[in-house]
């Protein structure tokens, strides 16, 4: 039995793990969507629980009076779907918090930022079960259970393991069923690094300069040169394991963030507002690669050293 | 990729969690013949680092000065092999255990008593890299660091989820050449049931008459017919899973019993010396899955709640 249907396993229960923006988000459309969903809550809970979520959103306002939610994973048991949406900095909790979420045939889509978690997923959990999403999209969670959705939503999502059964077609379907703009890809790793193009120089760039917007950074003389410098490093890296990046690609990243305006990206919230930064997911493990292909990333790592700094400078 | 000999991945670094009196003999086995193995220890940590740990044989007494022992699994780090004995009881704590053991393609040998063991690995670990081991042995565990084996020494392994591949002949040649004797076996149900056979009656009359020894069991009237009326459930639950054991092996049981003598069936001795029993693993279980089969098992309900009273006494 190799490559066949019978690995398409049907999805009823779902669980979201992390319930900031983007759990929030993706969570609230499959429950919408009227889809078993429960989520594993911990400051929200009380709120969510009494007075259920609310997205603003440009693909259409809408409200949960009920919401499926849960203080521990143990409450919510096995599921067929676990989500994961929490910060890469707490992942060295994966263990204990998703376990007591599986059956045998229990299916991890993890939706987090950077590199490195599909593997810590596959290391503990079974290679075989563990997808990748990619999200594209602006969400900020402007209070407990209240989503602001202003831009795309696009997920990208792939298997860490391709198995050549139509598994991987069915989740895509599943979250599209459930509203989410969703797209299957080929090689989950080529999806990662063609994120990372964007989210190492913006991402990074957005608190070295001291906390400042994406239009801030393309305002800034000498910044965008920079970004595309940075933007070709992380291109080598890809080339280096096969996934061909186009020229052309990198252009259209700084395309696109133009008409975005004053965006926040996600890493610089984090920073201004005092919470850890995934640098080990977004700066460190994508150079650590690059030193074992033997791809020289000079650019990446002054970018990271000024964001360690930034951090010291914190106090975090 | 299906049923390939990629996925047969060479085995070098082995964690043996739970050294009792059958971890603590087989690993012990394992590290005489010179191979990279680490005991993770509570209790007899301090000593085993000092003193090391000795085995008195049938199959020829040794002793090891330095063994590989650690009291966390974070100080062993990522294993190619974790050996799983510990008593089933402890089995809630596999994630915060195990996790820190794994890489990607770590594999995982449970040597543990009863049915549920290799269920509860595949739901948290993923069902593709569980083996389940069934060992036929007589050691006791005499203190700290110190095994006495006095009879056999099987170990029945096979794949919770046969792949087809060569690794299971990999890991019985491995497991060999470590002093163990082993046999790799296509069905690990029917294994396991054949081994219930045997345990499902003797650990729990031994314990239901009292806490006595097998040859007490034998000589009391009317325990022999009893033994082979439980039997006789326990054969019928198997052949409703497609298991067919024969009426000759039931006989062979009891054959083999008698030269045993007084032999202490673990559990006996779990019971009077106050430990938690596994009731869980060898009676409870098997008396589920024959429900769900649709199977009357009285004889071995009977025995269950005789156990359930005898520990109620004991106030456990």
């Amino acid at each position: 039995m190799c490559g066949d249907m019978a690995k398409v396993r049907e999805i009823k229960r779902i669980a979201i793990v992390g319930a900031g923006a983007v759990g929030g988000y993706y969570g609230a459309r499959l429950a919408q969507a009227g889809m078993d969903v429960h989520f594993l809550l911990r400051s929200d809970y009380a709120h969510v629980k009494d007075y259920g979520m609310v997205v603003e959103s440009v693909a259409g306002d809408f409200e949960l009076s009920e919401v499926g939610c849960a203080q521990t994973s143990e409450e919510i048991g096995p599921v067929d779907l676990v989500v994961i949406a929490w910060k890469t900095t707490s992942n060295r909790h994966y263990d204990r918090v998703i376990a007591p979420l599986l059956h045998e045939h229990s299916q991890i889509l993890t939706l987090q930022n950077g590199l490195g978690n599909v593997e810590a997923l596959a290391r503990i959990f079974g290679s075989e079960r563990i997808f990748g999403g990619l999200c594209f999209v602006c969400i900020n969670r402007t209070g407990p259970g209240r989503m602001v959705h202003s831009a795309s939503g696009l997920v990208r999502v792939g298997e860490y393991r391709p198995d050549g059964s139509g598994r991987l077609a069915y989740l895509v379907s599943l979250l599209k069923s459930g509203g989410i703009d969703c797209q299957g890809v080929e090689n989950l790793e080529k999806a990662q690094w063609m994120k990372l193009v964007w989210n190492i120089p913006f991402n990074g760039l957005a608190i070295s300069e001291g906390g400042v917007d994406t239009q801030v950074l393309l305002d800034t003389p000498g910044v965008e040169a920079r970004i595309r410098r940075i933007m070709k490093e992380v291109q080598a890296v890809a080339w280096a394991l096969g996934h061909r990046i186009a020229d052309a690609f990198i252009e259209k990243q700084i395309d696109v963030t133009r008409p975005m305006g004053a965006y926040r990206p996600s890493s610089m919230i984090d920073y201004v507002e005092g919470r850890e930064v995934e640098v080990d997911a977004i700066w460190r493990e994508p150079v650590r690669r690059a030193h074992q292909l033997g791809v020289e990333v000079p650019e990446v790592m002054v970018l990271l050293t000024e964001i360690e700094s930034r951090l010291d400078e914190r106090g975090n």
